[in-house]
Formats: C-alpha cells, sequence, structure tokens
C-alpha cells in the first residue's frame, strides 16, 4: 500500500490526554502547554475549560494545541484560576467539533466541565436507558453519559452526583473535571490510564504524564491511585477511595509505546523501562555476530540503545526519519505506485550495505510498515535482517481508551511467529516474551490470578466487563440530537 | 451615531424563513432556491436537512444562502426527496452554528427534523422544568423545547408525539418537519406568522411566502389555516385541527413591512395592500401643494406609489440607494464621525432643491434613521419635508418571532407624534391610523373584542399569554450542554 | 440558458472606478468610502495606495470593498495624508490579485503610484516594443505601459515622465497618480471617461463620479476638462493641457446606465438625463391604451418614471428584483433547469394580469435576459407586453473601457427590430433614436461631424485609433514575468 | 528570552532546496515529493513550474510543501513531463508570495523557469544599474536579476543567454531551469552549494542532495561539477564549462548540520562524515571519566554516537525532543516567563542524576540556546556538564545562502571559548578544530593557500567577491514594481 499518514505506522494509539491546574493566574497558558507536552496522546483535537469564579470560559478546535489556542485574543478570554483541558485522537468517523472535550454542561448544581482519558465499556448500554427515559444526546463520545447520569442523580453536591454516575459506570477511565470552585481527579478502580499529581508552587496539578509537569517547572508528586478520587479547593486536597477495591491493572503499553520517554510512569522513568525492555530483549533472543543494532525511528530507539549496550553490538542511525512528514499528500498514478515512495524514512545506505542487521522495533500491528522497512533495508544491501520487538505478539484489541483494529487485522491474531517472520521478509524474528517484559518493568514474571498489569492486548485477560461488546453495542447507530453540523 | 448597518436601519425584523417539499428528486436544491427567495426573512445563518428513505443529510452554516450552500459536493450530500429548510436572523449574542435549524433529533421511533418560524411564550418556563428531571439541552433555541417535549411523549408515531408537544407550547409558531417519509405542517392557532401550501408538479411544498414557490415555477394552493397540522406522504395531504380552537390573528406587519412586495398573504397582494396603505395614508394625511412623493428606499416605494396615485403628486426618487451597502466598514475617527456619512443613501439634489416634499416610509423605530433621512433631504435643499408614515406608532414588543427592541427604545412609546416630529425634525410628520389601516387591508374599522390581526405592537393587545414574559423568564440564563464553543 | 450571475444581466459594465484625495488626515478611510460609493463602477477587486510623506503604504484585495477593507488593522496600516483608490471590474480571464490597482512602482525619482479607469488602444503595441528592448512585465493590465513609458523617460520631475508617457499613450483613461507630495488627476483628450473635483474643507479630492463626493459630504466643484492634467500640491491646483487639442466625447453610456443616478456629470444631474430620455422615448414611440409601465428593476426605473410622466401611464413594481441576489449557487439538473429558475425578479401577478404592459428597460445587449423577462411578464398574465429601450441599439465593441461582448454576440449587431422583437417574444419593440437621445442630454441633434459624445457602440464612430485592434494585437499572448500565481 | 521557534534553535539555516526531473509523466509529482525530502533545506514556501510541451504550468504558496500541493486538482493542472521546484527559506522581511521561486517569465525566445539555491554577492550593484536603463523589478529576490541580465542579452538560444547573465554574475548558485524542452542545471564556478545528478528510468534528475532521489527510488549518478553547466533534453545530457576555471569550495557546512544524514555529498555519506567529526572530536578534547554522551536532538546525534563509539563512554538520550513543537504560542505572562518553559527539550532527569555528562551539539551561534540546555541538564541533577561542538567557532556572516546573524550577533566573534564557556555554564567547552575537521572529511590539514572547502563563516576567508557588501549595496532599498501586496 502506498497511502502513507502520520497514523500509519502500524502503532496502537493513545486516544487522549488530559491536564488540570488549580490556582493559578495563567491557569489557562499553563494548561496549553501541558497539552502541548501531551500532544503524543492526541492530534486531533485540543480543548480548554477555565472557571473564573462566575463563568466558564471555553475554547476547542480541530488540530495540534498550537493551532487551536494560538491566537492571543483566544487566551485572554479564557479567564480564571482553574482549568482542565484535553487532548483527543478518535478513532471512528469524521473528527467532529462536537466530540471535543472538555465536555461542558449547566447542571441543576450550575457548571460542569469534564475531560475524560479512557473509554467506558458499558456506555452504549446505558445510552439506550437513558434515551427510552427521554434524554437526548448531542454528541457521540461516550463520555456524555457520565453528563447525563449525574443530571439524573438525587445529590445536590456535584461531587456526589459524580460518584453517582461513576458507580454505573463500566471501563478504563482517567477523569479532570471542575465545578464550583474546584478540580477533582478520578481514575478507575484498576487504574488502567495514567494520572499524576504535581505541584508549582501554590498551584496544584492532575495530568496524563509527568512530562507535562516538566514543561512548566512543576513537580511531580505521585501518582493518583486506581480508584482514587481527588477533591482539590481551597482546603487542599482531599482524597477519598468510593469504589469497590479493584486491583490496579496499569496499561503496560505506556511503558512500551504510549508515554514519552521523558515521563515518569508509578515512580519509573519510561525511558529506563524501554532499554531495559531492550537488554532483556538482547538476553532472550540475541543475534549473534550482527554488526549493528537498527532502531525503527523514533520509537525504536530507546530499546535499541538497550540491545547495544546488552550485546555490545554498535547502534547506529541506519535508517533516516524526515522530520516533516505530516501526510502523505500526492495521489499516487500508478507509476509513482510502484516507485515505493518512502515518505517517512530513508535507509542510511553506507551503513546498512553489507551489513548483518539488528532491526529493533517496538511492535508489529498489522504488519504493513514491518516488510516496507525489511524491504527498504535490504534494497540498502544488508545481507541479513534481524527483526526484534520490544513487545509481545499483539493478538486482542483494546476496549479501554486505545485505537487497535480488530483482531481480524492483527497480523499476530492471524499468524505464527514464523510465518510473520516470513511475510515481513526478514531473517529472522522474535519478540519479547511476557513474562520478560514483566521483568523488565521491575516485577517477577506475570502472575496468572492477579497480574500486576492490563497486558489484554497480548494476552485477551480482560480486567473490565465488555458490557457493550457483549451486548452487541459496540457499533451500534448512536442517537444524538444534531448529530452533523457544517464543514 | 455614526454605526449603518443593514440591520441598523431602524426596521422590525423577522426572524425566520422555512421551505419544504415532499417528493422531488431535486428536493434540496430547490428548498435551497426557496430559501434564497426568503432571504429577506433572515440572513444570519441556513439549513438544510434532506431524507433519503433512510438518513437525514444534513449541512447548515452561518451567512446567505448562497454562501452556505454554493459548493457542489454540499448539495450532492443533500440527498433525498424530502427536505425542509430554514434561514435564521437572531435577536441577541453572537450568531452561533450550534442554534442554526432545522434542528435533528433521533427520537426512540427515528429521525425527526424540525424548522420553526416564530416564537414560543413558555419555552424557558417549560425548559426549568425539563432541566429539574435532568433534561440536558445543547443550544438556547426555544425550538429545542419542542423536542425535548416530544422525546417525552408516550405515543409512538411522530405526529401523535409532536401533537402532544403542541399542546404544552404557548407562542407562535409555523413549523416544518420531516419524519419517517413524510413532511409535516403546523400553523399555532392564532396562525400567526404566515404558512403557504404549494405544487410543482407531484410535488408539494410548505413555504412561509408565496415568492418562494414563484422563483421555482410552483403554484400557489391555500394558506394553511391557523390551528391547521397537515402531514403530507404517499397518499397526499391530510389535515387536522388537533388544537382548541382560535380566531385568526395574522401579523399584519407582514402586510406593512415583512413580506415581500410579490408574495400573496391571505389570498392578497402584499403589494397591493402596500399601495393601498398608501392611498389611505393620503387620503387621512394629504400634504397640500407638495411638488414631489419620495419614498425611502426601498421599503417605502409602493406606499408612496400608492400616495401619488391618490393625491397625484408626482412620484420621485429623491433618495437613492446603494446597492452595496453590506456594513459599515470604516471605523471612524473624529474627522470622519463629523462628516455625517451617508453609506446607505444619497439624496438626489437636482429632485430635491426648493421642493415641498412628502417622504414616505413603512415605519418608525427607535427614529435614528428618520432624523438623518429627514436632514439629508433638508440639506440637499428641499423647501418643506413632510413625514408619512405607513404603519401606527409602533409603540410595544413583539414576542411572537419579530425582533424588537424592548418598549424603551421605541420612539413612539415616549414620546407623542408633535414630539416626534420635532425630534426628527420634519415639517409635519403623521402615521396611517389603526383604523384605516385596517380598511387598507379590506376589512372594516379593527374591532375592538376580536381583530382580525395581531397588531399588538401597535395596540398592546397580545393574543397568546406571554408566561416566560410574565415569570420573569425571558432573560434567564440558560441552561445547555456545552454552550460555547471553537469560532 | 440556466446560469445567472450578478453581471449575466445582459449589461455592458463599466470597468473601473478611481477616487483620490490630497490634504486629509483620513485619507484612506475617506477614500474606502469614496470606492464604496463607486462600487457600481467595478466589483471584482479594489486597493488604496497612502502616502505619509515618507512611505507608499498599500493594500488591495479581491472582492468588494467593504471586503477588502473591513479590518481595522489595515486601515491603520494605510496611514499618510495622500491616498488614491481604485475599483476594478476585469473583462477576461481570473481576476488575479497582480492585476488589481492602484499600481504602484519605485522609478528613478522614488516612488509612484498610479489609478486607471479606462481603456488603451495601443497598449500592446507599445508592449511588444518594450519588450524587444528589454523589459520585463508583471501583470497583463494595460495600465502597467504607461509607468514602463514613464521608467523609459529622459526627464527628472514626476509631471513630466507622465506627461511624456501619455504622449504615447492613445486610447480613453481618467488617472489619478500620486508622486512625491503630489497627487495628479489627468483625463484623456477626448474626456470619454468622467472625473470630477471636489473639495472638503482644505482638502481636494478626485473621483470618477459626484455620489462619491456625497458620501463623505464633500462639495462638488467641477470636472476635469478633456486633455486637462491638475497636480494638487501645497501651493493648490495647477492645470495644464499639455496634449493635442481634440473634442470632448464624453461617453453617452455614463448617462444612460453606468453611473449612478444621483451622481453629476458635466453639470447636469443623470436621474433627470434619465428621466428625459423616457420622457423622449414615450413621445418618439408611444403604447396606445396601455395599462401600466413596468421598469425592468434596477436600471430601468428612471426611464421608466419619465414614461410614465410623460404618457400619463401609471407606473408600477410590475416585477420585483431580490435584494440578496449575489450569483447563481445551484448546479442544476434538467429537472431543474426547465423550470425557469427566477432568482433575480418575480412579476408581480396580481398587476401584471390582464394588462397591457410598457416594459421599459435601458439596454438590450445578447437579448438573453429579455427573453426570460418577457416570458415571466406574459406567464404573469399580462395581455399585453411591449419593450421600450432607452438606449439606441447596441452594435459595436466598446474599446475604452467597458466591458463589452465581441459586436457577433450584440443583437442588435445580427438582427434588425422586428426580428429582436420576435426572438423577445414582445408585442412591439422601440428603442430610442441616436437624434432623441442626443435632445434628451440637452443637446440638438448629433451633429455628424462633431459629435458631442462618443456614441461608438450604437454608430461605430470610434474617437480614438484602434491600433492594437488593427494591428490584431488584441487578444495577443502577453509577456509577463511570472504570470501565474498562488490561488 | 522565552520565545522559541523552529528557527529560534540557534542554528544558522539553509536557504533553499532545488529538485527539477525532466520526461516523467509524473513529473510534477515526484517533484513534490523531491521538495518533501529537500523539506529542510527551506520551509516557508514551495513551488512547481512544469513544461507540457506548449505552457508552462505553475503553482506556488507560502508553507511547507505537503500543505502547498495537497489538493489534487493544484497537482492536475501541473501537467508536463518537465518539472522544476523550489524550497524556500527567506532572511528577511515578510515572507511574500511574490518572492517564491521558480520565476517565470515569458521572454523574446519563450518561456523561462528559474529555480536558485544559493546567494549572489552583486545583485544589487546590477539591479541599480538595471534600474537606470529603465527596468521595473517585480520582487526583492536577488534572482530575478538573472532574468532581467537574460532579457538583455542579444543571444537567441536560452542557454547562450543564461551564460551571457551568469558571466555577469558573482556570488553561489546551484540552478536549475527550464526552457523550450529542455532542463538546465548549473552550478557556480566555485560549487559553493550542491547540485546532484540522477536517473530515474529513462528522466533525469537535479537535486539539491540525494536523499531527494531515494524517496522516490532513484539512482545517484554523480556531482555537477563547479563551474559546470548541463544542459538535459532529448538528446540526453550534454555538459559544458563555460565560465572561467575555479577551485572547488564546497561549504563544509553541509557536512557539519544543513545537509540530511541521509545525503551523498561529493560521493561521501553525510552520516559518517558526522560521526567522524564526532570521532575526532573525541580524541582532540576527551572527557575523562565522564558517565554519558548526551546528544542536543536531533542533529547532536550523528556526532554523540561517533564520541561516544570513539571513547567508549555509553550514548543516552538525555534529551527528548517533542516531536510537535512547531512555534512558540502562547504569549508568556511575566509568571510564566520566569518559569523557563521546555517547549521544544525536557532533560530525561533519571538517566542524567548524578552523572558527569559529555553533551555534543554541532554549534553554538548565538549561544541562546546552549545556556538554556546546559541549565536544563544541571537542574535535572549532572554533577559536571562538558559541552562538545562538533565544529569550530562560527565567527563570520555567510554571504553564500546561508541565513547568518551578522557577526555582532555571533558568539565566538565576540568572547573567547573560557569566556563562552563561563556564560553558557557548562564544566568544560571545547570546539573541533579547524584541522581536525577538515581531516575528519578524508582530508589532510586545511591548505591555506588553496582550502578544499568554504570555510568563510569560521575562518572569514570568503572565496568570491563580497561586491554589494563592499559598496554598501548589501541593505539597500530595493526597486520594484508593485512591492507591496494584499496579505
Amino acid at each position: 500500500m502506498y497511502k502513507e499518514t502520520i497514523f500509519d505506522d502500524d502503532k496502537l494509539h493513545e486516544e487522549c490526554g488530559v491536564f488540570g491546574i488549580y490556582n493559578n493566574n495563567d491557569a489557562a497558558a499553563l494548561t496549553a502547554l501541558g497539552l502541548h507536552a501531551l500532544q503524543h496522546r492526541g492530534q486531533e483535537s485540543a480543548g480548554i475549560v477555565a472557571f473564573d469564579g462566575e463563568n466558564f470560559n471555553i475554547h476547542k478546535g480541530l488540530g495540534l494545541v498550537d493551532k487551536v489556542f494560538r491566537k492571543p485574543e483566544i487566551m485572554k478570554q479564557l479567564n480564571g484560576s482553574i482549568a482542565i483541558g484535553h487532548n483527543r485522537y478518535s478513532t471512528t468517523g469524521e473528527p467532529s467539533i462536537r466530540n471535543v472535550q472538555p465536555i461542558y454542561a449547566d447542571l441543576a448544581f450550575g457548571g460542569f466541565a469534564l475531560a475524560h482519558n479512557g473509554n467506558l465499556t458499558n456506555a452504549n448500554t446505558l445510552r439506550s436507558k437513558l434515551v427510552e427515559r427521554g434524554a437526548l444526546f448531542q454528541c457521540t463520545s461516550d463520555t456524555e453519559v457520565i453528563i447525563h447520569m449525574m443530571a439524573l442523580s438525587v445529590h445536590k453536591d456535584p461531587v456526589e452526583r459524580l460518584i453517582d454516575a461513576l458507580r454505573s459506570i463500566k471501563g478504563a477511565y482517567s477523569l479532570i473535571a471542575c465545578a464550583e470552585s474546584m478540580m477533582i481527579g478520578v481514575r478507575d478502580p484498576h487504574g488502567i490510564r495514567p494520572l499524576i499529581l504535581g505541584k508549582l508552587g501554590k498551584s496544584y496539578i492532575l495530568a496524563s504524564e509527568s512530562c507535562a509537569l516538566d514543561i512548566i517547572g512543576a513537580e511531580y508528586i505521585r501518582d493518583i491511585e486506581p480508584g482514587e478520587l481527588v477533591v482539590i479547593n481551597e482546603k487542599g486536597i482531599i482524597s477519598q477511595k468510593p469504589f469497590e477495591n479493584k486491583n490496579g491493572r496499569f496499561c503496560i503499553f505506556e511503558y512500551i509505546y504510549f508515554a514519552r520517554p521523558d515521563s515518569m510512569m508509578e515512580g519509573k522513568s519510561v525511558y529506563e523501562m524501554r532499554k531495559s525492555i531492550g537488554a532483556y530483549l538482547a538476553k532472550e533472543s540475541p543475534v549473534e555476530n550482527a554488526d549493528i543494532v537498527v532502531p525503527v525511528p523514533d520509537s525504536g530507539v530507546p530499546a535499541a540503545i538497550g540491545y547495544s549496550q546488552e550485546s555490545g553490538i554498535p547502534f547506529e542511525l541506519g535508517i533516516i526519519r524526515n522530520h516533516y512528514v505530516g501526510r502523505t499528500f500526492i495521489q499516487p498514478t500508478d507509476g509513482i505506485r510502484h516507485l515505493g515512495v518512502k515518505m517517512k524514512h530513508n535507509a542510511n545506505k553506507k551503513y546498512i550495505e553489507g551489513k548483518k542487521v539488528v532491526l529493533v522495533d517496538d511492535s508489529i500491528v498489522r504488519g504493513t510498515t514491518s516488510r516496507k522497512i525489511v524491504d527498504m533495508v535490504r534494497e540498502a544491501g544488508a545481507k541479513e535482517v534481524h527483526v526484534r520487538i520490544s513487545s509481545p505478539p499483539t493478538k486482542y484489541s483494546c476496549f479501554y481508551g486505545i485505537d487497535t483494529p480488530s483482531s481480524k487485522e492483527l497480523m499476530a491474531y492471524k499468524f505464527d511467529t514464523d510465518e510473520i517472520c516470513k511475510q515481513i521478509g526478514a531473517d529472522s524474528l522474535a519478540y519479547i516474551s511476557v513474562n520478560s517484559l514483566y521483568k523488565a518493568t521491575g516485577e517477577k514474571e506475570r502472575n496468572q490470578d492477579n497480574p500486576h498489569y492490563c497486558d489484554a492486548c497480548f494476552t485477551g485477560d480482560y480486567p473490565v466487563d465488555l458490557t457493550d461488546y457483549n451486548n452487541n453495542k459496540i457499533d451500534e447507530k448512536i442517537t444524538v440530537l444534531c448529530e452533523k453540523e457544517a464543514s
């Protein structure tokens, strides 16, 4: 296939990043900067809601954070000392301004703004029931279900209403909300998606990753715990655990690929984790007499450095990435198609020529890109190409906030490793094993009864019920008020 | 004041035009043309919903019809043999894409699209109750209340649900709706706003005015009657009168100013009505020895012709209108401000000079423009300027779908005719009397107990309860989901 | 044909309007207002150059004046007490920002800005010679030739250079220029296109028409004379006549159609001229027992009033114009095409029905619209339709700044009046005669040897040599540097 | 200073990239792809001219290649089997569509399109003379002088005219031109800027770098030689050397920073050169007992790998780059300013903490960024920070097509290495020496009389006369026709 876009990189993709700050005169500006640092978690749209003690000031737009918030007059409108923001990457349909978060609603107690990272697994089931009751939905985001559930709660206090709503909700969610001069953070009982707490002077911050603290010079305090809800207001931070106690099942793919390498998660350096995975991979699947270790840029670099340092084989930039790749812009004619245009990567021929190459990447999803990269390295003159993958085979879809193809499109669901090796044209292929992966993160082998991570994409062991999926409600046509809009 | 915009013409303004067509392969294109003919009823935004037997295809946008529907790819998407459309001119706040009609919702029975001309007088009161029940509103338009009321109805059939909803609704409404392969038209029990029925081959048409039939060569059949609901489907037209019987109270200002002069309303030619009003005005308030009758262009022209023909005083274009006036575009400096820039009108000096002028206009609202025009005519050399107005003094706000200032801003609410004459600098001033106005339309004098028209803006006699107004709910902050949006 | 645009009105069109003001702190703003009043002379693009004593500040854009100069920051940049401006309507090819005037160049003596109304008849012939010398042209406008000729002049003084250049130039030109703290106005030796002088306090103004003075409250002084060049600087106005003396041949079509009815030209009121032409037409070609005189709006109105007053037949708005017509926006299907969509005009059925109608228009060019309008009036029920045209038959192209089709497309070039009457479907057709037209303007019959006006479009008597036309250089491919540009 | 943009990275910047292809049905599409691969050489604007045997089809625009050529309809217009293209990064003033290349002109022999990488050193001097002759310039680019010189040539043949023009021209230029069914390539006598020849099937290609061949799978043939002019037409390639023979002085900074690491120049791998420079730097300026070698991403990576491999100190990604950095978008308040926002880079704290760090970068220009990066590494906990620069001190401006500040802004012009070390806050600082740099590229020490490279930015030894600079014509106001335009 010719088409290559920034997302046509055969990767899984995080769907959202969230950021909130309490008690700062530059709340919206710092939120925009935080969202910018979290841009890798969602590139389709961005939004900020700022609360100025009286009004909720909102701006949302399609595109990258720096585009959406570039104009000074927009930032000026976002008055207030509390702000929450959201980056989004949507999986289906047209990107629509209607679905951009934070969602805002005036509820009986007043205004309420909500930003959500994750994905609910019983949203459509609840939605059907709400529609029967006469509720009208305005967007297709699962997050709106939380707001409708809150609207029906008998409680007066927004926190009580939110807890009420979340008790009916299943799935993965890290939420940041703003209501009545307070900022609220919640992580679902399994803590599948990350959420961290930071501090900048007297201002508290909630964010998906610690790199959003670093950009503004804020200090990392701790991760919000699985099932924890924090209310941040003038009295400080009040923490509670209002939900049934569950074991933490943090998403292990955050370590492998999603998170930025300079972030900390669960107190660990993501870069260190990736190098460690590369090192375990070198131990488990060495390549004898190889000449060079070449990363598939840019995400394969830390694991390749780990592999190189463990194996002693030199690390080389055998593949160069074009920094300016946005999206494919040329409609290919037949003549162009067969040229195998290399929009994004180019092999460094001089270093590849005649070499036995260890090619390190972090995952194979559909396998479309892997074949092209192996071919490119071979055409550049490599003697042998040995592919090493710093994750186990990706066999199952994620229902917790990661954009994954259906199982049928996942190469490792359909084929075993030998067959995949053939199809991508490698001389050898090895994935890291699940147990080595656990060890690389500092755990013992995977505890089958009570694993430390959510690794459903490798094992099919889903920690939260897939209610909608089991009710065939995943692809149901969604009931909304004014579904379409002017483009 | 310097600022002159297309709406700063000291006129009252219609807020909406509606159009729908059933059973035509070019439904959306004909709807766009119909909306274009109704452009004078709303210039802020336009929308069309087309139903293709399966899907509702929607496009809406801010701006004039020809801008919103200019692109061929947009028209192509609007597939379907039923289409309904809406022009809007909003009275308050920022024009927002969120408020553009037709409104669309997926209700329990399926899709429902609704276009509304008029204004509801108990919408905010109902809205409060709906919010208490947990309803979330998405826009600030009163029309959404109808949809929420329908969502709560226990009936299965969309027509039954609509009737159910409208039984709780007060105010002025001419509605065109589309659901389940049918088109529905309704006019409120008083028939305050117009709605007519037409035919083009096998296609039925509903529209605000007959000029929307003429543009596409369709035939005028009849007016939808006050309180009548028609369902147009494959069986033809089924009419019913599901509401309490009321006397018709058609808006008399449609004859005076709102409707296009080439439209027919209640079987009468609007142009003829305006000439007739001008003639009655000449009889009631003659100007002896006047040299010329000059209309304030363009709306004053028919009444001026009537005045001229009745009085025998020659009709002359003493004031020329710049066809290209859109809006004021120059920020005035002090230097410019005192020049009295004439963006829109210019006196025809040669014809004005030394003349005794009868200046005919259709209304004085705030009086801001009248003073400027009288001054302009005097500066051009007129010997005397006698102002004749083809409506009675406008003293009261409209709550039925016309954009009016509050009473306090209405010149005739604050001052008597002598005082107004002084303030606008005329040698004499006369309005047509309410009784002459009725006679000009072919009625006898106004029947005080049971007048034929809604003339509340002149008399303060409001035919429908002003529930929200009486409950102080007119300017209440409105509860919506995601009130603001990216601009 | 279905296509109707604002220019598809079967009219000839003026190609440009010019305005300049000297010695005013709001020079650019007043120029924008002046251009707005001259918008009918060119709607495609607009530009202003302001001189602040040191720099020439320029802004140009495609579209109407109020769009091009709407943004306050644009007006702010246009600093200076001298400003000249230009409206343009181009006849061929894509509208291009490159061709928008005023043209600006840094010449050896300094900056020079030039705005031109008219058309040169030897521009391409001169251009070829300049290119042979090594000159590179940047736009396709004939006006650039003037600048290149100035660049080659040996004189130091800009006025001398301009005179030098104009001595080689043939054609119609009314020019406003700005150089070295002075404003210059020139009218070609025949004075074909208009140029008037006005005053506002201490500021001098040059403009195409007096309506541009009225909008800002300025005073009309006089017309610049044929062959006159005025320099306006700190000493006042210095007038000279540097060219060979010729008889004035002012364009008579300015009276018939181009100019705004509220303008004065050669000291005469355009509105008065048009009424007078209508009256002469009534005398020359009466319609017995006609019921109503109906103008084709809007340009036919003054002549129709004249016809009505002279004949005693009542004037009625039998055709209503949609004020919102911009351009055709719906791609017609076959189904729509045969409907004969009436985007711009609608007959006022009630008044037309059963009547013997005199339909007054100002010209028939290709005849495409006339047939449609006669048909429309007949379909509305007219008993008879008698067409009266307030210009003689238009048989010849204009080469002096008016957009005309080639002779072959002109209906009156191909057919006699009887045949045209048949083709447009009228019961009778009459044009005003050339002699009556002259009389209507206050002249005696046309002096064949020395006519007072340029009437070449009726008579083929061209006052200025058509050098390019005779050299077959009219449609020559034009030599430019960077002809095309990003759109 | 807070402001950080993509160019505020304290680097020198290449000003242009050029690409041309002869004899290919997809000429324009392949040119767009080639320009995309050369995007690092110019990000402000892009343009393509395609010749279809009859017409020159042109599209230009501001922005990145993928934006300018995204629309399929644009690519469709660019018909033809010859195409030449240009990327531009301008150094001064507003980016202007008028200055975007290729430049096109119709000369006496026909159309001529020209794309230029480099900078002329006597353009303004020639321009003055041309203006005196009456030439009117349309843009401010020095390249237009070449066209004007060609326009004056007495030769008929475009190649002869081009040679004629270039004999008067001084400076650095790699040109690709298209005229009369041929493609022409020229490199100035010193060959300062690169230009290579490639082949794709039967199609010949000229391009700035070989990475533009790789993207479309074309084959690298050879570099065009200094002073060589090649004509590519149906007969194949004809080479000539029409200029005075000079020694080659290829720009050494192409190896250090400008070129893409996967390109070949003078037959050498740029990546290999950079690693080699890093290795020589390690030998010349070792850091004893250092813990890690950290590159300043991304340009410092190859040199850092070379340093690491030579020294045995581990290579680590101690600084992470945000891939989404476009430009600074938040207007900093005082509160934000003092936070030291890290838009582009973030230190990898875990790896930095407690380490003795060797920080490798390719250059220090103004020094603004170096201080921030050293500070960031220290704040992340580094014990010591030793900076190693893979170029000699940059002391002199480039006049040959590279965007450089004036000498006064160059840190190394003002201060010696010790002082710079203090100012950037490093524990030690070393630049590579000029001689080691030469050795790293495979040369012996620099031959002072006849050096192999242009290294004027380090040595001040300028190979081509700086005529304009010496005539004080560098910043002269430039004479153009229509200098300014609508934005």
